[in-house]
């Protein structure tokens, strides 16, 4: 039983599974991914408990990366919005989904929607650069 | 001497110091800050050595939220840049610009250039949102 549910869905390739931040529950290489990640103490800005902004990115950065099909992707560029504050405790889900993918040299479009419960707390578009042909 | 040094720049004031990623070297309250952060192992990817985005966006996002003048400021929405791999071992510098204040609870303009040497790394422009007013 384990074992089935170690292969439910697709592993990673692109980075390490511990490099990802949050937990991944789901993913579909080159299709989508979700991942799940619970802000702590060491996440927040200490006067006002609100996560640090960078958290929240690294989620959906790394999530990005993870659906990649390659063995190495980069991150080319990103447009990013916080769309409010995630507090202490919260559980951020995110959804990615690989909107094209453009070759194997190529950029890939990725974006990004990030919820707490059903309320959406940031959205990402990337572009992520699929270079396994140049670095390997 | 030390104390001379000390305030040879402003103090930061919407978070506090250690919870600016890198080392503040310089900064002028809704004017300017740089900032230094070395890309040390824990920073880069296993298989490639080369720096994870989420760091380069951390140091350019905390610095971009450290000189703004307000006791709180968060990040509402950014539109970056990786222009060049960042490797173990590089120093990066970046420098963050002011570029519009907007009234007390409005929303900030702030860009950051990030450099390894004088080569540019990294670009971001960042609209920092002065929440103050709302959140004490």
């Amino acid at each position: 039983m384990k074992q089935m549910a170690e292969h439910s869905y697709d592993q990673v390739r692109s980075l390490s599974l511990e490099e990802v931040i949050g937990d991944v529950v789901d993913l579909q290489l080159d299709k989508s991914g979700i991942s799940i990640f619970e802000i702590r103490e060491e996440h927040v800005f200490s006067k006002t408990l609100i996560a640090r902004g960078h958290y929240v990115f690294a989620q959906a950065n790394s999530l990005a990366i993870a659906v990649i099909n390659e063995e190495i992707a980069l991150t080319s560029s990103a447009d990013i919005r916080f769309l409010r504050q995630v507090r202490l405790g919260e559980k951020c889900i995110a959804k990615a989904y690989v909107r094209s993918i453009a070759g194997q040299k190529g950029k890939a479009k990725v974006e990004v929607f990030t919820y707490v419960a059903d309320e959406m707390v940031f959205q990402g578009n990337f572009v992520i650069y699929r270079s396994a042909g140049e670095l390997t």
